[in-house]
Formats: C-alpha cells, sequence, structure tokens
C-alpha cells in the first residue's frame, strides 16, 4: 500500500521516528520520481510513503488534491489501554487527532489520526479479530 | 484498509463479480452511516469498501473530493501473463487502464489500473518480492 505525500522527509520522520516503525529510510533517489521509504507492516503488508507528484507520474494521472475521504487504514490493537498510548503517540509525533477514542456502534474502542498528509489511522479494538501481532 | 466510494453497490459488484474476490456482500446496513463490503486479501488484510460519506461521518472529517494521488494499492504476481491477465480482468470489470504494463525503471513488469471509484491498483512482477499467494 501507497501513501502519496507532499514531503518525503516529514513524512518518514512521522513514520519512523515519530512512530518508531522501522524503514532504511529514502531509497530510489538514483531515479527520476523514485524517490520512497518501505515500511514492513504485519502481515507481509510493505507501506510505501511516495510523493504524490510521483504516483501522478508513475501512473500516468493527473496530480489531485490531498483529500482524506478516499481512504482509510486500521490498525488493530488488543486493548483499550493500546488505543489510547497510540493515539497519544501519534498526537507527540504531530498527528491531529481526528476523533479522539470511544466506544463505537460496531461494539468496539476506536479513534483515528490524521498522518501529516491528512491520511487517515483507524487504531481500533475490534473484539470480531483476532491480532496476530 | 478502507476505500472510499461514491457507489457501494457498484464498488462491491467491481470487486466480486469483476474481479472474483470472496465477499459476504453489504453488511451493517442495521446501522446508520454503517453499510460496508468486506474482501479478505493475502497475509491477512481485510480490503473494507465504505462510502466517503460514511468516512467523513465515522472519523469526523470533511468530505473531500476524489483524488487518485492520494494512495495506490500495489498486487505482486508472480508472472508477465499473470500481470496481462488481471489487467484485461479489470478492464473488462469496468476499470479504466490509466497505464498499460510495461518494463518499469526498478527492473519489474507493471501497469495500472483505476477502479470505478478511481483508485490506483498497480499490478506488478517485482523480481525483489517473493510471492506467498
Amino acid at each position: 500500500m501507497t501513501l502519496g505525500v507532499d514531503d518525503l522527509e516529514r513524512s518518514l520522520a512521522f513514520y519512523r521516528e515519530g512512530l518508531g516503525l522501522p524503514s532504511q529510510g529514502i531509497v530510489g533517489q538514483e531515479f527520476e520520481s523514485g524517490a520512497v521509504a518501505f515500511f514492513e507492516l504485519r502481515g507481509g503488508v510493505r507501506l510505501a510513503l511516495f510523493p504524490r507528484r510521483s504516483i501522478a507520474r508513475d501512473a500516468d494521472v493527473p496530480l489531485g488534491p490531498p483529500s482524506a475521504t478516499e481512504m482509510s487504514i486500521a490498525h488493530n490493537v488488543s486493548s483499550t489501554d493500546e488505543v489510547d498510548a497510540l493515539l497519544a503517540r501519534a498526537e507527540r509525533a504531530g498527528a491531529r487527532i481526528v476523533k479522539p477514542a470511544g466506544r463505537t456502534f460496531w461494539g468496539g474502542y476506536a479513534g483515528y489520526f490524521a498522518d501529516p498528509d491528512g491520511h487517515l489511522w483507524e487504531i481500533a479494538v475490534n473484539p470480531d479479530i483476532p491480532i496476530d501481532a
């Protein structure tokens, strides 16, 4: 999964230093519009940060505006304390808490933060989803 | 991962009937702004289709415009034939091929399609990533 960003160094710092996700940093700078940063998430999923302009160029589509409602990423943890702690960590790292954690209509506990580009992360305890971290 | 859509039934048909991804269909309709469709992908990743208006409501953010450069999803397959076949299937299902498959600067073979909401999928053979489908 690739997230479009406006400032690759800012986003790398947010995810690596701020949230603590391991990354080798920015790679691909030897190619025009190739600079990208990767993170390995659970389940073999690779998160990439890639400038929005590079996505536009790579996919041959026009550059669009930031738009938070295009997608969200859910990160499920195993306790309400973990939800609170992760949201607090994200906020310290510079995220905006767009929805403080609380009980959800589907029987869980969740809150949302927006990363430096406005991408939404929902941090949740979902009683229906086992955690295999 | 949740993709914002304008027409949940249209998107469900694209991913389930068009691409052949298994889904139980639209669930959560008993809740206001709760209607959603889920798909299980590789590695325990769950893809959700959720109306953009519902994302806005759930995360307490303003509804934004469609914007293709917010993100892309890479789906890695094991041969160039598979890339071609999957892009062709997506096109038959109503996707727009925004970048036909071809050799990439990073040594792979890839093309992009845009789903009915403009969300970008890159179908790729990446010699650096093992496929554990």
